[in-house]
């Protein structure tokens, strides 16, 4: 039985995210006012071991089983020339991947992460979207489950990355759709001024082509998106139900995850942003999800790169949590009265 | 044999620190441009390998030893209530460092690296410096010593840290003597807005009483610094003639090693910024020294533990230069013509 077995229940799940643990986060922050270091002097590392503790619905969180799950599939919009690279990278690199040559199995082993990479139809591209939906509800609803499906039940942190040549002009085109305005493209790999002006173009294009059904943020999904998109945003939704908090990497998974910001307004809090992207479109992606970034370091890459980069921090913050002494363990003393 | 016998010795070396090796460095930068990954996509993950390549001096580097130095001093000026926590606190967080219990010792399990904490003279504080020269020349080239002696001689990589109850005030004092301006003085471990105005004031009183002699960057160390600061200045001068690159973590560390940086304007090229504090005087002496920090989380602990959240990064970094498949390798198609 898939997770949700109708877009009609994936709908449903969307507008009605389960809730995170406060009285775990609480447990949390009580623990940081004791421990040996000024109140709030750990910064950030502090707020997100209280996240993990609310979606891990766990007072004591734990970074035990680290997932990174790289989605992949092609784009039809490829054709209209909006990468440097031939569509057929996608495969290549799902085979780089699987032979451990990649950016991001070097990362996932740094992050002590496990790494599965679900490639989604390499063999059928999305429709170009500029002339047509991207795909129909049947492909939509069956990337989206494939997402979830591969979810694990038990997991503590999943990672979520993407390959797809021509997907950051998916990503712009569902920034543009979702969040409004122009001036959503990139350079993607490696695109010249004239190559992101033609992707501006082609971006807006799409977006003529299908406005009049670009209100519900899961058509535009559809319409706009990618089947490795659709599986982020199933996977994404899944994770808020089993309790496992995701880290979302750059421009494109950003974009896949938003509609769930729109179809509810906690609906990715469970979701934290890894990196600020190079990639133009998503600071201001970000800005519109009210995220920060966790690391700016001018990765654009994709492959869940940024998300396995970011693990580290998260694992550093838990040690701390759990690793310190309380001022009363320590004998230290504590701030004048 | 010390590494700087004399305040003269010391002074030569800072005046001519030792070169990197541009052919390591240009080695990295080659191999990076032939990794399946569009050109430069690993972004500032790319530049910190070719960093690691030139100030190990080898052509593929390595990161097996990562030493983590905390080095500890007592301040004069805390008599004159700039911190909201009393001078005791010092020497009861080293208890605490070798008890384990700190944030740092978490920090520096997590990232692979060896802590060594070296205190240093907590029963005799500087003298106060709003008063007299916190050290007297003999002091002063002790402390440097013992912070070059503490650097391994094999060691890969250096991350520097410090505690010292009122040593933002002594950074705040060397910021303000070495590049000018007010309001170099922050909130440290948890001041109101009160206790910032009054810290200011002691840094305004301290520049004033020392002003005839704030030329030299060497003698601004001695006069306005701490001896846990003369011994980071000590130890990043060692490092670079060692061959080791070094992570600063925050505002003291930073402040204490900017007076290498007036004495050659490559001073401080082996040096990376591990994060941007949160003491609010860190943005601009980062700015004025030209470096932007790997991390911003934040954080405002000291002891180094910004220095040592950041070495994960730089494991990553390394792990893509070194585990990456080429396209040649990989079978994976490169740009379009």
């Amino acid at each position: 039985m898939p997770d949700f077995p109708t877009l009609a229940a994936l709908r449903a799940a969307a507008l009605a995210p389960s809730a995170g643990d406060d009285a775990a986060a609480g447990a949390v922050i009580a623990r940081q006012a004791v421990l040996t270091k000024p109140p709030g002097s750990l910064g950030r590392l502090e707020s997100l071991v209280a996240w993990l503790a609310r979606w891990q619905r766990r007072p004591v969180p734990r970074l035990q089983r680290v997932q990174v799950l790289v989605f992949a599939g092609n784009h039809g919009v490829a054709a209209q020339g909006v990468s440097p690279y031939p569509a057929a990278v996608t495969a290549q690199m799902v085979h780089n991947f699987a032979a451990g040559g990649a950016a991001i199995n070097a990362l996932a082993a740094q992050a002590g992460g496990a790494l599965r990479v679900v490639p989604l139809r390499l063999d059928r591209p999305t429709a170009d979207f500029t002339a047509a939906p991207a795909m129909t509800e049947a492909e939509f609803l069956d990337a989206a489950q494939q997402g979830a499906a591969a979810v694990p039940a038990e997991c503590d942190l999943l990672c979520l990355g993407e390959m797809g040549i021509a997907n950051t002009t998916a990503a712009a085109a569902l920034a543009a759709a979702l969040f409004g305005g122009t001036g959503w493209a990139g350079r993607g790999t490696g695109l010249d001024a004239a190559g992101v002006a033609h992707k501006e173009e082609v971006v807006r294009a799409a977006l003529a082509r299908h406005a009049a059904a670009l209100d519900d943020p899961l058509e535009v999904a559809r319409r706009l998106g990618g089947h490795e998109l659709a599986a982020i945003l199933g996977a994404t939704l899944a994770a808020r139900r089993r309790g496992i908090p995701v880290l979302l990497d750059g421009f494109a998974v950003t974009a896949a995850a938003a509609p769930l910001a729109l179809l509810a307004p906690d609906g990715l809090d469970h979701a934290a942003a890894a990196h600020l992207s190079a990639e133009s479109g998503h600071r201001r992606l970000l800005a519109a999800l009210e995220m920060t970034p966790l690391l700016d370091l001018g990765l654009r890459l994709g492959e869940g790169s940024g998300a396995a980069l970011a693990v580290p921090l998260l694992r550093a913050a838990l040690a701390c949590h759990t690793g310190m002494a309380s001022f009363a363990e320590a004998g230290v003393a504590g701030r004048a009265a």
